[in-house]
């Protein structure tokens, strides 16, 4: 049924390491026509791109003047034009689609125009660096839910923390993506509402890369470990029982 | 370095689906010379068992009268006997080793009796769902966040479903694993604090599998839902948001 072939396949790349791909994420990029791939893939993941495939960098460029809808506008074109041949586009997303990628919105383009789509889900960053630093997550008795934010989200008065603050003093963690810029601002907000300045924090750099660092202490110590530099991309874990086991 | 070789493999599983093993796992698995495995474990990712491997069913069996604690052990006493003889064990665990699934606990014991491991990350049920069925988890200016959370870990009185409240109102998704027993019981508590019973929710079962079946609704579908009966396992999305794009 050629007319039902998945044409566009919203593939999760995980953190970095081609070993935390799926086995079908794997296989898409391996059997892809078409590759349009974003800033933060890993350049493991990229030696894995066939020789046959057209790749197609569709990220962001540091100060390339290009706005965020001009440079999605140009992504549904491709979308358009390669469905057209009845190319099969692999679209590799780090992380998880779903989790902060804008994923949902390139799936709307897809369904409007009624290409066949698949989304195949990744090992999201923040899970991933749980696993590879031995980080409690959520615990019978001590940590029953885990909440993942966005800084990049974050509304600009920081109300979009509120809900962290009931799960913090219950003993649940939270982890904060792309949120270093703001960590001052939220650490002040955090103290303001009643977090102890001897939370757990832990913030991870690059994870699953030979570069990856991590940074082990409390939310008093967000000043010092912002002073070493913290390379991009990193995330922060936050919760009273926040520490590494590895 | 003989002493430092990785005897115990703490490997998520994923939702079933043997494709979206991470490529590690899949390694890890058919590399191993014990794999212990739970009984959410799906019988496409058994098969990949190699016939070399000794493998032993450390999961529960229903009203087998044997507690949680005593089973617990005995998987302790098995990393023993194994890591004495040098073999590479492989603890399989459903979804993420790290969410809802007690691996903090058998890491502890590894790591207080010197037994070198390691975590390999898996693909958590709920974000499988989502990428299956097309749920909008995060979405910029949407829906900043998105909860995990565990009907089994929560308090009698599920007053661990508070920060809930903050999340849904301002229209973030939350996921709630192992939840059906008391969806009546979290309707009620969400409606008496003032959630709309017109919160968009989906109920997945079987994720990933070839009886995977989904229930999408609102909070107001609660009965109706359950009056069909959901098959194990099975978990529930909630939010403002909350529909199946697939």
């Amino acid at each position: 049924m050629e007319t039902n072939k998945t044409l566009v396949s919203i593939v999760g790349a995980g953190p970095g390491d081609p070993d935390l791909l799926t086995v079908k994420a794997y296989r898409c990029i391996r059997e892809a026509d078409v590759i349009l791939y974003d800033a933060l893939i890993d350049e493991r993941v990229i030696d894995l791109f066939p020789e046959s495939a057209k790749c197609i960098y569709v990220g962001k460029r540091a100060e390339d003047g290009t706005c965020q809808d001009v440079r999605q506008n140009n992504i549904y074109e491709l979308y358009r034009q390669f469905a057209d041949k009845k190319l099969h586009v692999v679209r590799l997303k780090s992380g998880d689609p779903l989790i902060f990628a804008r994923g949902v919105e390139e799936i709307r383009y897809l369904q409007e125009k009624g290409i066949p789509y698949e989304i195949v889900p990744g090992i999201s960053a923040g899970l991933a660096g749980a696993a590879i630093f031995g980080i409690p997550l959520t615990e019978r008795a001590v940590a029953p839910s885990l909440l993942l934010s966005s800084g990049v989200l974050l509304s600009e008065g920081l109300e979009h923390l509120k809900p962290s603050i009931a799960l913090l003093k219950e003993g649940s963690a939270i982890i904060i993506y792309m949120s270093i810029k703001r960590m001052r601002e939220i650490k002040t907000y955090l103290l303001q509402q009643g977090i102890s300045a001897e939370t757990g924090m832990v913030i991870l750099s690059k994870i699953s890369t030979p570069d990856q660092q991590k940074w082990v202490g409390t939310l008093e110590d967000v000043d010092a470990f912002l002073a070493d530099g913290i390379p991009s991309p990193s995330l922060v874990v936050l919760g009273k029982n926040v520490h590494t086991l590895r």
